[in-house]
């Protein structure tokens, strides 16, 4: 079978891979027919982490399942289904309270697996892993287009939401125009924010946060950003989505809370090299919450609204590439020109 | 009249100074006839932290009030009074939501008000600042010596528990045992915590948070410490009291940490000059909730514990000078011969 490798900086393969097969009586193999390129993918092709060379990549699967293994209950042979980005195995403490990322049973997509961005995968922990699409929408590409988001981006932007605290009548900013800051963009509408300023400074995707929901769009950096969501909320929000993940949005995400408020975050910390100032945080009595989505708690909720017709995800997909063509779109996405790639197998 | 003053590091010198009078309607003016050296005091004292030279210093004033403005409302002249270490108006919106350490209004004690080492301080907006002890302990000593921790420490251990989230049927693990740290313990007793394991390094300090409710002390540091609570708790309690500062400290508190679960910190993150590493927080959801105490939201709900005899947090002062020999109690609390320091003046 075929699979994207990575090979280096800047440098994805498709080669031709061993196709995992079923190991234990829980696991489900799954052929792909929707992954994605997420951002935290560009940390390992812009080299700015390191990760095995060669490894398999991708982890937002979604597919039709192809064997499953005897123990399996929720899912069988034909359905379509998808996984998030962390394999669950549902039982544990962790994800009994929907801390799936912690499961002590848990695992990632790679090497062993098959990788998301391949044309087969091997799910641990089925029952706990996987999330079948209703018969209705199986063969629906409109709506797995507005269900592949659920893998990954559309449930870490609802975790930075609901870690900041959200709710109805709410004033929040979405620090971030990426694809899970417009999802946190989404999911603050959603949960009933009365205003969502959504920050970034991309023109075409504060566009698409306006149509999400935003109430405000700031287009600034920094300090400018800072001033102007401070005038604009009357001395910051008290519930900050940042979706970021870098030094700089971390400061402007503190900078504009409200005493007392909460950040909540869930972009992948690797800009932080140099460490986060608390200072800013202590003060003025900032609460951080958040950290890597527990996407799988979130899926059946997500799915609902989405198969309602209520949340549509999919415009953060503005790229789509088959798997051979996978590098183009790692380029599209480093190079800024594509918020999101979905990448059809 | 006579005050503390900072020369530099472990230089502490009583001068004579002016006294500080009535500037406006909503000042008192008060005789200062109990205060504390702090172990936040440390940190300029040892020369880790910029002060100016010279200083007033001193913030956990306890006396009886000399004068007031006309516009004075909740206390009167000859009334026993405490402060917290942060003024604060009373009528803003963060001292309206208990935040008064965020007050739009606010002020520290120093060279402008008398600093609370000091015979005499003006402490402006004394009706949101000055808490009235009932008349009827006004002149008990014993009482006094109870009462005074609620001006700083009690009601940071208390900040620590309350945002780490402790609650009834609660396990929690307390890091530090100086005396906000002890303070922690008895605020996580009285919130009903059903087990309290205590981290510190100091028998006698471990001794007394054993008497404080502490149902478990671990005396060690570092990977010892942390891997010893993980056991005792199978893998961390849910909510953590961080009562240092330092580095150290905030890392053994996320190691012990249970995934999903809360950091409450309150130590003044000086120690924390290389950063905090966010990753350890991120992987496993582990919130950060905390800051500076407003102890003035905390200070009549712990004063009415502590008169009727439930919360006694006055074994935390195991040195008392005056105010001429005030640098020894500097000294003591330096050299850790004192966990706490009372100045009687």
């Amino acid at each position: 079978m075929s699979a994207a490798v990575y090979y280096g900086p800047r440098d994805i393969r498709v080669e031709n891979v061993v196709k995992p097969t079923l190991e234990e009586s829980t696991d489900a193999v799954v052929r792909v027919t929707h992954t994605a390129v997420c951002g935290s993918d560009l940390w390992f092709y812009r080299g700015k982490t390191d990760r095995d060379i060669p490894s398999r990549v991708g982890h937002e699967p979604m597919g039709i399942v192809e064997e499953v293994g005897d123990d399996v209950q929720s899912v069988d042979v034909g359905d379509r289904v998808f996984a998030p980005f962390k394999i669950s195995c549902g039982m544990c403490e962790f994800c009994r309270r929907g801390l799936h990322t912690s499961c002590v049973n848990g695992d990632g997509w790679g090497d062993d697996n098959g990788g998301a961005q391949g044309e087969v995968i091997r799910c641990r922990h089925a029952d706990g892993t996987l999330v079948r699409v209703p018969d209705a929408y199986a063969n629906d590409d409109s709506a797995l287009r507005s269900i592949l988001p659920l893998t990954d981006v559309m449930g870490t932007g609802h975790h930075a939401a609901v870690s900041a605290g959200v709710s109805a009548g709410s004033t929040c900013v979405v620090v971030g125009d990426g694809a899970v800051g417009l999802c946190g963009v989404l999911a603050a509408r959603r949960l009933g924010a009365a205003r969502i300023v959504a920050v970034g400074h991309h023109p075409d995707r504060l566009s698409l946060a306006s149509e999400f929901g935003a109430t405000d769009t700031v287009s600034a950096r920094g300090q400018e950003a800072i001033e102007t969501v401070q005038e604009m909320t009357g001395g910051g929000a008290e519930h900050v989505l940042e979706c970021v993940g870098a030094t700089s949005a971390m400061e402007t995400a503190v900078e504009v809370c409200r005493p007392g408020g909460t950040v909540g975050y869930v972009g992948v910390p690797h800009g932080l090299d140099d460490g986060l100032d608390l200072f800013s945080f202590f003060g003025d009595n900032i609460t951080l919450q958040g950290g890597v989505a527990p996407v799988r708690a979130y899926a059946d909720e997500l799915l609902a609204d989405v198969l309602q017709g209520t949340l549509d995800p999919a415009p953060v997909f503005t790229k789509t590439v088959d798997l051979d063509s996978i590098s183009e779109g790692y380029q599209a996405m480093d190079e800024r020109d594509a918020i999101k790639v979905l990448v059809e197998i």
